[in-house]
């Protein structure tokens, strides 16, 4: 465990029972210490993981990989050069209904998978460094990333091109620092699929994250607008709640996507999200910008 | 066309395009008449039926049959002795929700059917005779025998035992008339499958309306307590309205019965809902009045 | 009634009690009409709208107004000089679901509207006429100027930009003709909102037909892509059947435009979907096609 | 930690980096333990909680409290005598859904609770000692009664009466121990609310789990059968699983009614659910069994 702050250092170590660091290279010099997890925020990833790589360590980054393209592929060339295993955050793929629909196309349950939705409405934005694009990506990078990886990985292809609609509708703040609160995104996958996603870093209700894969056998949905656990009808009709956001929706697949981790270091087996999904998803959102600049569709340029 | 108001037999007669009557015995001997189809008070439904009978028409009543077992006796044997179909208006055996059911279970996708349960709220209690349970029958024969009519319809089996409990929560006008406006009927059916059905005279938020069967190798579910045709979200969650009342709910369901009573006279077949149908409901009503009364579970006195 | 095959006109007409017509131009002539329903192929609505106008009859014609913007400018100047009511037949916007969605927007249930989405799966493509371009229009005329109508209606401001991604996926014959079987359509509103669309002309269960108004307040959905009246529950999990196709979906909706039309008629008011809102979702389906064809983002023109 | 497997002890001590123990009076005596959860098949509660309670130790007892009421009485007068508190293991009451119910029904959300409603079906009858009711208390403790504490927890009243009509449908085994796979009990509240609550052993979907309470001004609606998290539509239509089973489904709940435990002791409190709630709940599983013999209503001891 390790934080620059002493104070949660100690507290979270003694909480877990482990050794504590406050100095991060200090605690990549422990040998007892094969791989860290890391979740800084993003602007600080690329230092953080080519540091555990040159001292030999494997890595789990939280996502998304660097806050750059550039940065993206600096780690890349660490993480090959020293050998050790990189697994990016990207926690939906260990989900239960995300990868039951992934088994379900697999399985041929769709026929070809020929167009993508997702639609991603947070609660509100992220506070501090979460807003601004020079540290997390922005939107498209800190929050829409978590789709691009999902498309890729439930279509099985490439996303070659990329057209954004975007704008600020609601947080002037969001403004002030160049980053968006509703866009949307129509794309063009290497086989020809299409795809479409939508963010919005406002949700009167709460969590808004449903996800659908079409093919001309059948169609795949993830994901609900409501929580169907309770509902209350009165003379104003029948309520029910939202999906509960993020921590706890994906509480379980944050635990898999952990062990799939330790399990990948201790099998020596490659990650189930690689360094190159983390890379692919930066180059998309990267896309993703220069669409929204440029205002046309534009090519991703792949590494 | 018959009514005794003049002015609405007149207006109905020339918006149908049909000849109208206010005497229903000048109806009854017109020869271009096959059949009629009553749909008066329940206290009524005895002796017009029976005319109708004598007369040589072919009857289709609403539901119930009639208020008492004696009169459905009455009726009963009119319309054998006579040789005329009639065909009791349980519309919901028309319902595509419904007939789905019965064909699954029919097709074995349930395994034998071993509990029935069926939960009825209405928006609010009918006006007039519907609340008088001397004329209506009250809310076991003139709510519930529909569900009495599909329990027997969808487990294939006839009711045997019937135990209530019931009281007057909320309207005390139906106190007034010995009606009851929220009661639980648990029941036995002759193959030794189980039976529920609630009923309540009020619904907060309109028709609450689901019906399920269960079996070993499955369960059919009927009805919603939420129409999901729309939903609206905001910081109070997300609403829904519930299911259109009867007359919208069953709205397809009123043209098919009326079609399958056509086409039975026509090909001098037996409707789909026959009187002895008609019959089992009133006694079933019957019982729960006895059991209410007692206190205790009775058997259902078939005839 | 008027059929141009006489046995289908006198059949239809004897069936309603109408006066049935096999020429066009007869009917026309006869004083006693003041209004026709013209739901012919769309090909054939230009000459039929204009003779009729020219006849001094009202209009109510069946979506889409026309096949081209030209054609579509031919019918307003017609029905303009002429000072007849033309109504199209969008009957969505008379659809319960629909309207509730409208009202709680205009009363400020989801704030600004700011995006728009519809996804529209047919269960298969039409047979004819309607899967050739030239005759029907294609996917985004035939099919999707029903969203491209509820867009304009339901955020209030006019679509300005298309860009278009779609292809052959799943139907070789629409190749042929030249029509589209999947394609997704991002576009911009006037007032800045955004809107996605996206239709396919198979949906291996049947009619899956959902559309969603997001604004920083609120959301509105409407449609589902399952019928919740009914669900089997068995060692494969729980089955629903999708929503009926548009017919049955619609059926009130249908009864509410006609209703509608007549009251305009009869009130001598401004018709609910006009003859503009026509002319509108021709010239966006024509954006439509000009986007695929190029490419690139293009302008909806406005006349 | 203690099992008197020395295998399991040891493994799960170390596994929680805490003392373990093979003999349970040993694990009493240690003067650092202040209170012990007891997770032992039920007919080991009343011995196991006795000793606890003789150490002075506080007691957290899975459900039921005991296979019989003059065992929970035994309970009961010792846990009282030492002055430790006990908590019963009915863990729905944590549950966020149901917590949601009892904050809307105490809001007057549904007015005067008038009747509850609860289905209860399980994937498969437990295996072992679970299937015997000479060790468990067969259907009517071992599973129906966290409904029978729902009941009591949501309507705010006491059950007074219960009629029960149950049977063997589908398992042979639990006919040879003497219990059965399929009831229904219709009971009354002292308020007089109606109560209805239906169970069985097997459910080919999986689990599935729903209440509701029903006032004339609302209803609260806690569970639903199907998992809206993911579903499939193909040619068959649109499918869904149902919802995890129990360990899944209230994982949170069982970690929130522990803390509740925690801090009950910590703070010299009363459980939130206690002693005399667990006594309730074998009253009134006792009096079906009464009832179910005896195939008539019976009023529930209460002591």
């Amino acid at each position: 465990m390790q934080d620059i702050v002493e104070g949660i250092a100690r507290s979270m170590g003694e909480k877990l029972g482990v050794k504590y660091y406050v100095d991060y290279g200090r605690l990549l010099r422990d040998s007892e210490v094969d791989a860290v997890i890391i979740a800084t925020p993003t602007f600080l990833h690329r230092d953080m993981v080519i540091e555990a790589a040159e001292a030999g360590k494997h890595v789990f980054v939280e996502k998304p990989l660097a806050v750059r393209v550039k940065e993206s592929l600096d780690i890349l060339s660490y993480v090959r050069k020293r050998g050790v295993k990189l697994q990016v955050g990207y926690m939906r793929r260990f989900d239960a209904a995300y990868r039951r629909a992934r088994q379900v196309i697999e399985e041929g349950g769709i026929g070809k998978p020929t167009m993508f939705v997702s639609i991603a409405r947070d609660p509100a934005p992220p506070p501090g460094w979460g807003s601004d694009p020079s540290k997390s990506g922005g939107i498209f990078l800190d929050m829409l990333s978590h789709d691009f990886d999902l498309a890729r990985w439930l279509v099985g292809s490439e996303i070659s091109e990329v057209y954004v609609v975007g704008g600020n509708y609601i947080y002037e703040e969001l403004r002030k620092t160049g980053d968006l609160d509703v866009v949307s995104i129509l794309f063009k996958f290497m086989n020809g699929a299409q795809g479409f996603i939508h963010g919005a870093r406002r949700c009167a209700f709460g969590y808004d994250l449903r996800t659908e894969v079409y093919g001309s056998e059948g169609v795949v949905y993830i994901g609900s607008y409501e929580d169907n656990m309770f509902a209350h009808g009165d003379s104003r009709g029948i309520t029910k709640k939202g999906v509960a956001w993020f921590e706890r929706r994906f509480y379980e697949a944050y635990v898999e996507e952990l062990k799939s981790f330790v399990k990948a270091v201790l099998d020596d087996k490659e990650p189930e999200v690689t360094v190159l999904d983390g890379l692919r998803a930066v180059e998309i959102a990267e896309a993703c910008w220069r669409s929204f600049r440029e205002r046309k569709p534009v090519k991703v340029e792949m590494h």
